[in-house]
């Protein structure tokens, strides 16, 4: 379309209809976005891999299906974060799956897996939103490796599992309460580590702002942070990171 | 004096001077705190082996020596926090020592020392603060040995200090930044942890109050905590535990 | 099985198919945690005394009843925080027994109760705190004495209790609102104060915080604070430092 | 002035140069202030017995001299808050005398006193606010009792002062740290309390915060609370209680 | 009872079956607070003329009938707070009189009102809590007077009430949202300000942590403030003021 | 009336029953309000052309309904904010129209719409408060224009609303999380910009905190800041300043 | 110098030496900025009238003089804001002012002035802040008129203002403490209303946080607020109004 | 001297000196740590690549010219932040050299640089943190590639700068104030973002707080955030991940 108006203009010019002055006229007010954010966008769709993702809470169920079934014709795929049995239900596409622990439904993700995240959670009520993470980045075609409830109480616990520590290309470390999972992982890889406080814990948890002060003040430089209870979006950034060329 | 008072009263009304009615009314308006409270204070000074402690900081540094000398004169005893080597010098009481790292002036603590108190810090900047509680806790009369820069980032500092972790009757652990180093000590023993945030960090540290709160959430059951830099405090109580009887 | 790997090691040694170097190499590689974690942790359950604890609230309560039951059989114990009587239906353990005001279910705890753990709470809406705090130092095996509704508003209500304040080996001090209690009680007695601030109370308190804040700067040296509301850890400290040897 | 408006208006209208609609209209647009609220402002000043008090802080010196004088001048009387010795040094003002204590410089207050203030310091950091509310209603003309330094870690002190206590009208209570002392005063007599939280503490003292959220969530009901380190305006509000016909 | 003690020790004295040292022991012995306490405490009901006030929210509806018939039974006088119908109509107390706007209970109030009591409310969702004040300071023997919805957006609605304004002895002036209306009340008044902050409000009102802050910087000197929507400790307070002798 | 007392005192001057020293006492006298703010409170309604808007939200259904149809007799004209299609069914007011999306009621607004406000959405959960900001200025009588779901993330969705950006006179930018949008806005138009913050988000989103701060640190200077999901003071006040004659 | 580039492509493509598709794709991939956004750019600077302003606070003074320097030569005006009286007289610029009371440094700005600004303060501490609005709103080109020192705590002074605060048609309103003057101007005038929080006040004022949360829950529709001492970006906005076509 | 002691437990067993139970029994007694985490330390040095870096801000100069010395001494290498001329200069380390806006001072670095990471800073006041980061990816061997002042509000300066966005590996986004400026890059490039936050601005950015909040709660999914002017932080993570094999 931007491509025939341009040639519109080319040709009005070539043969002489606008003077050379009223083609540039014509040229700078074309929208720019046009001509270039237009494509970025394209690209953005193409690259992410990912259709538009739904963020179910707070939405209505039916509106949440209408959007779904909507985004699944378009696009062969699909995601559904803090969703319900019951919309699951409702939503009828072949292949969907439902993933309870996280909440999230998911259809026709990327097959084929590459790499290693390593998802370790603190507590298991610390496992929802890792789960988020986990079923996010495999969904974009990451290999997912969960490591739960090694919390710092039981330091051995996080010991075992030292040869998955080893093996990970990138960490995603969830933790509430206080929040220090992250720091003694950090000192224990060389890998690039995503925090991600969790909003489980009591009194002066204060929802997850503990966690989340405490992670971004670790001892150990260059751990990121994300969101209280973001899953998603640590799951999202791993994936960036573990398939950077 | 008190007695004195009451030894009239009572000979008045054995005398007759005083009907047992007016004796009554006399011993009731007695000022209770005569009686009793005054006792209490007395016991307070005795049982806890400390003279007043001179909290230096915000005071003038003619009226701490004139306080302390006060002090020292009546009971012999001086413990001065938040101190400077000025003060020190102008002190002049023979035996007096100043404690450069924590800002402490000492003069004639119980010698003899019993138990073990462990003081464990997680980083080099937050040893003034557990030296003000090594020295507190030692000069009220416990045996103190201090474990320095054992911080989560690196655990294994942490775990050579096995043995000592092992012997202590109680612990003080001293972090600042996301104060995580008790929850990981919680893991490893099963004697009383005092926590103590410090205001070391900066941004999302807030001045300690994120090391406050992470502690106060420890996924460890029984982990107590003191306020921000309150090293005193902790070795005050650390002490009691580890003197009682 | 750790013993088996290593008896292998040490029989190929000796029999001269490993040689020492290689011997060595192969105790090195050894997974550490096979060594020394895994029996620290077994150290643990046995010096604790206490089987894992479920915290009920936010979880299903058929959850709430399988772990426990499990529990329960691997065990023979059992403690479970902010249960409810439907669970403690459901869950038909011989011998456990629902504590309403706590909400806490217990069964089988230590029967030998020791020393003297001396539970105050400032206001009658404190209590189920309180409480939580009673049952699980009860239930760990220290002898309980709870003196409730003692709040500063009429100091001559905890002056009543003088004698408790003095028999005390620890006392655990529980008030919401301006958290006042603690500071009091610790101008009188020389023994470990655990200050317990709840979340009652309205307006700027805050949840509970301003008593926390309040509790931790407490013009009395040495007083120990929980989270809010936190019933149950202060039970486990006060029952660690009632047993010291 | 406005007299005079006034009378013109009336005077044309009673001469018949203006008509009744006309002369509505004017009286209907005479600025009301000129009427009303000047006076209702005249009469503030008089009731209160305060010319225009000094807040000398954050004011470059020369310029608090300046403005005291010309108040002085009018008024006859003077009342500086936040001030110093220098600043009194330049003022020459016979009569006028420096608080060190408080900061506060006064001349000519009400010489006579009435009724009875207690004011209450919880400790000896406390006092300069104390005495900032002491100077205030003395001046203002309110006999003044203070009592410092009785703390509640020192129930007995409190005790002590049971007949300046049951003797006052009314009492301001100031205390910083965990703000505990209006609480336990609250429960021992019955006349208007005023609390006063003061910046003294560190770490969760917050800046004074905390002691003021303890004091809006005493336990006893009925106590009003002031800004933090607000000496000055307990002073007055204690006066015009005080001194209510 | 204690008479009855003393007594005894007095008389033993005199017989010669205690010697005077013996005679001094068992004084100093007898616990203070059934000497002087138990005095203050009985002299806190009588001064203060309320029976226990129940605080009716956060408790069992059973309950509350329950404690208040006691009360009602033992005093004569009933007044609850946060109350409902429910409560109201299983109650069945004679004389008991349910209001609905403040959600109070009250029976056998002090009858004879004395003095004036003014309070004001800027905006009718204020208005709960002003009742709440009413009804309280009525119900203690104040006579009460309510200007309502008097907020400051529009400031001729306030000055219609200038005559209530200024026949008042004390004044509680009840503000949510931004909590103005105690500093325009303050600037035409001398009388003692008892502020109310309320939870009206949305947004940055947080809670009524706005309106209380904007109190507290009233540039009205001397306006003391209550928590948040605490409607009956104003009325308690300006009661006690009212009725100063 | 007013003017009735008034005319009485000219005319009683005029006869003589008054001295014209008496007439000012009695003009003087005259409750100020009466004169002058009454007749501001009368432009107050003129000029705002709104009558009184009704706050629905924590109201009883049936007052809203009560209150609305009293003012819609009064006024002819009507404004519901945070309503709900029951109260819509029961309001029975021909002309009235329920808007879904921002949940108002409106009847016969301002017919004739003036100049242009443009009003921006960052994402589309922000559409509520925008669609209050929208129904109110258009209700007052201004033209409107939304442009819904411009977020800053895919920034050539703001580009292509170049034109509409540049032909607006004021500018509402609506958005949560974390509140950008009014900061790129700000960089390409000139008019003025009302930057309204929503709850939109969680976690740091601290119910809109987020958004609000950030929009108050704009780097684009002269970005004026609502209240959080305030959308109707925004339309009220792009309203005003359209219409600036 | 982009236009040069055009015409080549466009006389490359008339004359044949670049085919219609070449001549697209170098279209295509010319810098969008150069087209369209340097443009916006230019206009940004050309309707605003501010060369770009210097903010001196925390830059070095000769910084500030070289940066000063340098924007006066481009554009032949200048504005600092938080400057100083060195820099000033370094700066050696010939007609410029500097504006003692806001710290301003001012040159050549718009001579013209037209509308009405009118800039209120409440308190003699907040007039640094009121001139930086009144100093910016002049030097763009509005008339201005302070009416300062009309706080609320003496309503009648507002009163006396009432002429200006009806010819104005824009009105800044600078508080500091609690902030309350918008409301009360709020409900007296029908123009746009900008409201600028100061950082005046102590304890609870936290540091203007008070005064901005007070102002954006004023119970007065339609008030705009600026981040806490932001005269500046009042002054713009302000000046944006005013001269709205 | 751990492999010593191995030695000597294997070679007592094969002697016959030691039975195998008791073999196996010393070798659990062992210090793990010895076997397992100093190898770890080891390779946390290696993989690094980095020695201890210095933190010189809050230390004396001349500790920080000792530290620098002793590690360079050890390493041949040296990494200072918040460092000083003066600490330059009193270093004397042949090829150190001093980054004066960043305040860093670095020696023999990582010659050999890879990949490319793209750091942006909104503001010019920005631009030490992101020098920070620059310096220390540097340092440690990526491609740095600065882009500066390219905040949100001049939106074309950030689209002139596109072919470095779409060349970076990873990009580095650092902003103060309302800090969106993550938000649009996000929107246009699909590799990982760590944004940091500064403490850049006044009033409502809360020391950085507020830009951190902003980016946490990012409408572009998958930004990772440091703690608030931790450049060091995000140079080490951008690293790791640049250099991800």
């Amino acid at each position: 379309m931007d491509t025939v108006k341009l040639k519109k203009i080319l040709q009005s010019h070539q043969s002489g209809a606008l003077s050379i002055d009223q083609a540039l006229d014509s040229l700078k007010n074309l929208p720019y976005e046009d001509l270039s954010f237009a494509k970025i966008d394209h690209h953005r769709h193409i690259r992410q891999g990912i259709p538009e993702v739904v963020f179910a809470r707070g939405k209505e169920k039916g509106d949440v299906v209408t959007i779904a079934q909507a985004i699944f014709k378009k696009s062969g795929k699909l995601l559904i974060t803090r969703a319900s049995q019951e919309i699951y239900k409702k939503l009828k596409i072949t292949g969907a799956k439902f993933h309870r622990l996280s909440g999230m439904i998911e259809a026709h993700g990327e097959p084929k897996k590459t790499g290693q995240v390593l998802i370790l959670s603190a507590g298991t009520s610390d496992i929802p939103v890792a789960e988020e993470a986990a079923v996010t980045a495999s969904f974009l075609g990451s290999r997912v490796v969960p490591v739960y409830d090694v919390g710092v109480a039981g330091i051995h616990r996080l010991m075992s599992a030292r040869k998955a520590l080893q093996s990970a290309r990138v960490l995603i470390v969830v933790a509430g309460m206080e929040g220090a999972l992250p720091s003694v992982v950090g000192g224990l890889v060389d890998k690039p580590i995503i925090a991600v406080p969790t909003s489980v814990g009591y009194g002066t948890s204060l929802g997850g702002l503990t966690a989340l002060f405490a992670m971004l003040n670790s001892c150990v430089p260059g751990i990121a942070v994300m969101n209280i209870d973001n899953g998603f979006g640590a799951g999202c950034l791993a994936h960036r990171i573990n398939t950077l060329r």
